[in-house]
């Protein structure tokens, strides 16, 4: 039941079994590298897991949640328990709390230590307090845990917003910078995880697609998206599903998902599960057409959704080891320009567009983020990387990326120009997690990263009424006329889930998309 | 859009339209019936709604859930809102978040003044702040709240554990009372809702029954529930679903739902879905019996099922206005009793099983409990009445209604003994809300409250090897040969929801159960 001793902290050698066959979660192994990342030859690592806690006023449980940090050094997703790892000894005790005898016959208990030695890799398993305590004061707590250690006044580590600890006793930066060094890289278990939630996810869609020609509404296929999910035994969803017919799909986070199909064009589902807290984030888009199921109801349609399929697949191929996402997300960003000017949305000169940013009217979002135990997975710490990026040649990265693509394309010259819009402000959204791989200091990629190629072109009335029609630097570059005829449109986004590999990469999601998912509309033999 | 100022206090006449036809809820109904309540001229009420709230190190949202009472007083479900009642004035005001406009094309916003006019009832709809700040500093949304009823010197009443308001403004313990009197007796708005989500539920249970004999595991009927709920536009589950197998059955809490029914007997399903933050509550057990779908698979599991059964319709007759609770719960107890003796599961006498309180090894619950904003609502408030009922005639009330029911049953006369263990303890759970209408200080019934009628009869092997085989004073009614049979069975339990009308009740619950379930298994024509 103990880990190898002489793996190597690397990948999917650390997959190992209890007595009972079952193989377990990473959790000393993710451990190991979390305490190389913090550089120290001792010292104590303490992590407390969610709580089970209650709404104000009633008697119903939150909806709970695993802390992340917490399930990834223990793979335990049971409420009120801790986690310590002593660096020194390498050893990893899981803290769990007493059940109380008097209502275990109503709430259940969580595991005995006995039970969560079978179930967890972790070195030793022990109750949080005392046999003669029934009550789990917090302080206490602490001290008995580390009177365990006896390492009182070593140093510790642990992670804000989490209230076990003072601040006086915390080093967090170091070692939130070290678990998102090693959460970025997924081993060959967690790969194995998210390609579980991906398969499932990918069998919810099919099942709407199925049945799409008898749908009337957006509940009706969220109804058959969540049920398929949680009757192959994935009870959470990932995010909240956006099921988004028409002008809903052209709603970033909607999530009412309670309108009536009617003539609409498009529904847009953008739904995953989870499996054992790892993310799938699949989106995909596809025609509503009661005349004739499985074709595109227009011409419109059909070449958005075709622009947003052929700028997806050109993203995809342009990920591997070493690689910048940012990259990717140039090229999606230039190939939506030209999209929207091949369909005569947008008038007037590529760069004069790109400069000014009124593409961001119809793509306003990042090419994708990072996956794992979040659908917005913790990227690489920036934090020391930072000092290296700022000066990194960004106007020469991004002109040789343009050249390249001008080279491609034929285009203009001026493609070369910096566009200052990407050193300004990253899209103005440098702090979001969801948008790391796609800022200029995200390091390249590499082998293990899991990431979310989502491009998407949108016709959001209230963006282009509030914003781009009133501003005249962007009202100039689009066409109205043309535009009016797209807005039934709504909104296509196609979003897969890939994993950096040694060689390149490899397409993790199964998901139907393109002429699959039209031939499964019609009813015709497909497989996953 | 204001409600009728000439309506009177009670029940439908309340219902009001929005000049876009759509009905409203009674918000202004219930903040005047909650202001009679307090019996207070002036002062003002200050309610705060749920924050939006994330997960700890992660950007995703904590599952949203509207705080009852504030609902209650508003129909408002959008988060980060408050209210203010003031009662002289007889105006209500509902306070609302400013959208961040930089984040609105990401996260959507909450309703507008106007878009909330149009939607609740309520005088007024503001912003909680000037439109020259951006935050809402909560002391500052206060003082800006009370600023603008001019009343800030006078009394304000508000709940605890909302930290708008400090523990020295608040006089929490009379709007308490006055809003759980109000909750405890649902207007016609408010049953319909309830009528509403049974329906749905209802609809729900019959879609698992329709495909039961294609089903192989507990996720598989789960997904079938939760899908079918939504795909009618219920979102929510009003609780945890309860989807368990065999022994699974016999475990209260049971949410596991993640096994394989093997060969096992019966499959319980407590689960509904809210409509309007409204809950339904519905439990029913059925058969699982591959060979012979719709037939009960053994004698045990048929006539385990047949007690409880008649046990269900016989407390529900015993349910009216005026009517006690308490003596449907006495009456559940002695009918498990006397069908445990008949099964032969139980030996001995009858009154002596009852006071050693050994029926509990497999009838350990209440009843039921009032339904409506929560699964287990608010009951009527106690803490006035306590002194009332602290003098009421326990032992007199029991003995009448022991009398009858021997009577009926043509029992012995030592039936009339006082049940000590009813007087001291109440179950030992006297401070749970789910337990208050089967306690002895809990008011006679009236017309408008909604409870659930739940008798079960279960055999939970970790509660009889750990409490009662353990121990001589239950081990001796028990017999085990006879229980061993029974086992398998795991645990039945039937619950509908049922409306205290003027002339008696209505049951609200149209799932079906008994021999309409069981021909909806067998694949027969049902109607709901």
């Amino acid at each position: 039941m103990r880990s190898n001793p002489n793996a190597s902290t690397a990948g999917s050698e650390f997959r190992i079994s209890g007595n009972n066959g079952i193989s377990k979660y990473p959790a000393k192994s993710h451990a190991r590298r979390i305490a190389e990342g913090i550089k120290s030859p001792d010292g104590v690592i303490v992590l407390e897991g969610e709580h089970k806690a209650y709404y104000a006023h009633s008697d119903q449980a939150r909806h709970f949640r695993q802390d992340r940090y917490f399930y990834y050094i223990t793979g335990c997703n049971e409420p009120n328990c801790k986690v310590t790892y002593d660096i020194a000894k390498d050893k990893l005790t899981l803290w769990l709390p007493r059940a109380d005898p008097a209502r275990i016959f109503y709430d259940g208990r969580g595991s005995t230590p006995e039970e969560a030695m079978e179930k967890y890799d972790v070195d030793e398993a022990r109750y949080l307090t005392p046999a003669t305590s029934t009550r789990e004061g917090r302080p206490e707590s602490l001290t008995f845990m580390l009177e365990a250690h006896k390492r009182a006044s070593q140093k510790i580590w642990c992670l804000k917003r989490q209230d076990i600890l003072q601040a006086s006793l915390m080093d967090s930066f170091l070692l939130k910078n070290a678990m998102e060094a090693c959460r970025a890289v997924k081993d060959a278990d967690e790969v194995a995880l998210i390609r579980k939630a991906n398969n499932i996810s990918s069998k919810a869609h099919l099942e709407v697609l199925k049945n799409l020609r008898h749908l009337k509404s957006e509940p009706e296929a969220e109804g058959i998206f969540l049920g398929t999910c949680i009757t192959h035994g994935a009870k959470e969803q990932a995010y909240g599903p956006i099921v988004g017919s028409g002008p809903n799909a052209g709603i970033l986070h909607y999530n009412d998902n309670n309108e009536a199909f009617g003539n609409r064009q498009v529904l847009l589902i953008d739904a995953s599960c989870e499996w054992q807290l790892y993310a799938a984030d699949i989106t995909r888009t596809m025609p509503l057409n009661a005349k004739n199921p499985g074709h595109w109801p227009s011409k419109e349609s059909e070449t958005v959704y075709k622009a947003v399929e052929a700028i997806q697949e050109a993203c995809i191929k342009a990920l591997g080891p070493g690689k910048r996402f940012i990259n990717a997300n140039w090229l999606a960003t230039h190939m939506a320009i030209d999209a929207l000017l091949d369909l005569g949305i947008l008038k007037g000169d590529h760069m004069e567009i790109f400069h000014q940013g009124t593409d961001r009217a119809f793509f306003p979002h990042g090419l994708g983020h990072h996956l794992g135990l979040e659908v917005h997975d913790m990227p690489p710490p920036t934090g020391q990387e930072m000092r290296f990026w700022a000066k990194f040649d960004f106007a020469g990265q991004h002109a040789a990326f343009a050249a390249e693509y001008a080279l491609q394309r034929q285009a203009l010259p001026q493609f070369l120009e910096i566009p200052e819009r990407w050193i300004e402000n990253n899209f103005g959204l440098k702090q979001s997690v969801s948008m790391k791989p796609c800022t200029i200091e995200s390091p390249p990629l590499e082998p293990g990263n899991v990431v979310t190629v989502e491009p998407g072109i949108y016709f959001n009335k209230f963006i282009l009424d509030t914003v781009y029609l009133k501003d005249p630097q962007h009202k100039r570059f689009i066409d109205e006329e043309v535009l009016a005829r797209y807005m039934p449109v709504g909104g296509v986004r196609i979003e897969d889930d890939i994993l950096i590999t040694e060689d390149g990469y490899e397409n993790l999601t199964g998901a139907l998309k393109g002429e699959d998912m039209l031939r499964a509309i019609r009813g015709e033999d497909v497989e996953l």
